[in-house]
């Protein structure tokens, strides 16, 4: 019926007759109603209330992408940076993000607890992070990496989860850094053997292969001089990101009196950024010295 | 416990005491045991088995993003092509996607009915391709904006809808490119008032309240001499891209006998690609000329 | 706030001072609205429209229900005719269901795709089918058990399964049947080697190890004399229950002339009924027999 | 295939041919394979850990079932007290629940949020609660109605709900009192005004309209003479079940030294059991009283 009507519509555009006015007035309202069913067939995928929503992204095939920009190892402070960059994106331009966590390839955005944004969707929450920092990636690419171009546009999977309550949030967190940590360690080791003793990976996959941590340490110390305390606390904790007060200075044109009117003037402002901290979120101290974060009120 | 670890291996790395070691083997055992449970509170969001799964992707804010970077009213090719762009490489470099319908910004894809990609979980489908979409906006901006720079990162949304069967996944792309229709339509005619007739935007709104497709055809015709079946395809119809076979020439260095080595030689190759159509897909001819699409055995 | 209201109310029920009248009045707004906030926490659970959904119910720890009841091995007509009893009960009770196939202490209840029953959520059709069974089952205990009183309630766990299309709808039914083809051959024999033979159930086990379903049916033949395709088909094929025209003798007071007013009337009604069948669902002829049971628009 | 295999399995069981064999291996195997796929259908339901998890059970239709059972207005207590029988029995018979709480048709169990049972699957939760909850309530029957047979099974249709954390908890069971207190304050109002005044139900409920509780218990004081506050706790507040130490003197056949060997003995054993209150939960008094409740690492 309506397709008939529609083919009129397209051949007949201009014919005014009494019927197919009729026709168009029914087609109109049966192209609405006759497909419009289809929305029933979209779940509803509402993140349970009161609990803190995560959402983690992970590089797609980002060992083929280090590869082929040719990252540093076993860390690429430049990507790390763009990471953080993309990630401090996301937190301003979405909303409720009071944490997140990066290290590697992946990062964590936390969701305020009674957060009711897009209804709590977990489809929402997911895709935006997902898709805004994708784009930044691209678009922050240049002012990281300056002398290589990037050559192909990168992909990101992500995921939501739900944490009830402060520990287990706290835990999920202390899950990823603790994985930093182990990951670090290894690779530090790895790529020491490989780049300054000359192991071929295998030999230094090998080589590696049941030692614990302080195996690891012992290595970097005695063969390589390294003091695995010493290095960077990006590589070894990982990004933070809390939102902080920052006084800014900008330049701003204000209403002034008529003397010195048009002029511009210094202004100092305070905002609150998403800032980058390379800490310990393991212990206690962190998290008792930013209670506002898990502030179940805030 | 493992924080004590923890902060002597930090503190006395070098330590190589038999207590240590055991709490250092205690500890790395407990570090993952300790948090790794909070991998239980990921929630299965696997789509239902030998359905077809749909992700439509919606531009974030694109309104505000169409103003800042002036976009033509009522369409603008350069944009539209370049969200096409954005869809083959989604097609191309995830997979599973047979058909992809797009209009306006917005993009669904339709991932074949037993795809076992990531084990259908819905989280990945829907992320991969919003992630890729995005930073493919950005990395191909400039080939379709050559004068107009690309001012900030955009956002998209995405959602997964699953369809049981073939009746309700045609009329899932129907109802949206129904939806194109009606919207063109009527910006179409918005637009031609603002722009060639000089009335406001609310005075456009208020002459178009209550009109039929007749009547604003008819306005088209009348006071614009705009067949609006003469309107391109594209902003009509809106970009179906399915898979067709894309004769290629491309040069290439092939093994050949002695004499004539190391010569570079063109060769024909037949490839797949996903090829934009401008065409309408709610009648049955579409279907019936493309069968494999909807095969269930393809 | 509204707690100290309350208190006021249970104490002082009696008091009318304009107060406590206010308070009450706030109290009730409040009780309300502060608690019904937990509401949201109701997780949506609807079935994908237009599939199948099958409820399967299973009896929770029939082992013991069992042999506390003493049911005949390897069958026990009396506590099957009971679940088809239960199963026709909730077919009539409930709406929208259009087969159900049982067997041993399973049932699964199949309502029809388009049901829109308690808009198609996933625990109101389990729940209502578990309860109602489970209730049956206690209630028509003694038509079927006359000298076995019932020792306790039973339990029954259920679960729901969204079917996309016929076929795997018809596959589902099918897997069902070939486990009671599969069970009801092993246990056959093996009771027929426990209770005639005089074996162990562990000798039993032994003896069976590894045999295919014509080596099952070798012993029976040659060692029991037993034709396994002699076997009952109500233990072969399990029971399955459709809708069907019943033709019915009740006797009815009817309105009738003066003369012999008051006097009962025979009537021959037409009803439908859930009416049991012992035969093969695998095969197409059962559907093809019965298209109205699949029939997309029933 | 397979069931060409079948068939022959079915008309000619009997034949040991090398093929035949062949053939039913194979169908033996393809049985398995074939059909089993549809497992893959089932959605995964689990509860998100370390939640609360509620089932909530109503009973079906339970006005008529009142009506045609002779239910007293406005309470009935020998149907409440069937109902905390059979909560009881699913108290006893399941496992985790830690409270319940009820009210006319409806009871509430709660599952301790760090319960296995069942790997957290909501399906298994609100069946099993729905299937035993339901067959107590027929099996217990005349323990409770001597002179009033059960005329039909009863149904009861059941929910998951899951809270994050004890506050919200208890602010469910809060709600579910305050309903109770709303109800029954009403409902006593109601049925005196129709019982004692003779008013029908139409003009009981205009007369009720728009008043407040203070209103009610005026009402009930100045008309009826009925203090409510003094009305059974039961009503009032419906009934909370909780574990509680009970000593049971019990008659035991016990091991003893040979001289009294064989005779039987009182012994007074302690068990715990759902033991019915009927108090207020929506302050602190109780939920300080009985700590252990939602103790976490209880």
């Amino acid at each position: 019926m309506w397709s008939a009507c529609n083919v009129k519509v397209r051949d007949c555009w201009a014919v005014t007759s009494v019927t197919l006015r009729r026709c168009l007035k029914l087609g109109a309202a049966m192209a609405k109603s006759k497909f419009e069913y289809v929305r029933n067939f979209e779940a509803d995928d509402t993140c349970l209330a009161h609990c803190w929503v995560v959402v983690r992204l992970d590089g797609r095939n980002f060992h083929r992408f280090a590869e082929k920009h040719n990252f540093a190892k076993p860390n690429d402070s430049r990507a790390l940076h763009l990471m953080t960059k993309c990630a401090q994106t996301v937190m301003t331009e979405l909303e409720d993000i009071v944490i997140a966590y990066g290290q590697s390839d992946e990062y964590s955005f936390v969701f305020k607890r009674k957060s009711n944004w897009f209804k709590r969707r977990a489809s929402k929450f997911m895709t935006h992070v997902a898709s805004q920092f994708a784009s930044s990636y691209v678009f922050y690419w240049r002012d990281y990496f300056e002398d290589q171009p990037l050559l192909y546009p990168p992909g990101f999977d992500g995921r939501v989860i739900v944490y009830p309550n402060n520990q287990t949030l706290k835990d999920y967190l202390s899950w990823r850094q603790a994985d930093c940590h182990v990951n670090n360690l290894y690779n530090t080791v790895f790529w020491a053997l490989v780049q300054q003793s000359g192991l071929t990976p295998v030999q230094a996959q090998e080589r590696l292969q049941g030692t614990l941590a302080a195996d690891k340490n012992e290595i970097l110390f005695s063969e390589f001089n390294i003091n695995y305390n010493n290095e960077p606390l990006m590589y070894r904790k990982g990004t933070v990101l809390i939102w902080q007060k920052v006084g800014e200075v900008t330049t701003k044109e204000v209403k002034l009196p008529a003397e010195i009117e048009g002029k511009k003037m210094a202004v100092t402002r305070t905002r609150i950024k998403p800032v980058p901290l390379y800490c310990d979120i393991i212990g206690d101290a962190f998290w008792k010295e930013h209670p506002e974060i898990l502030d179940e009120d805030s």
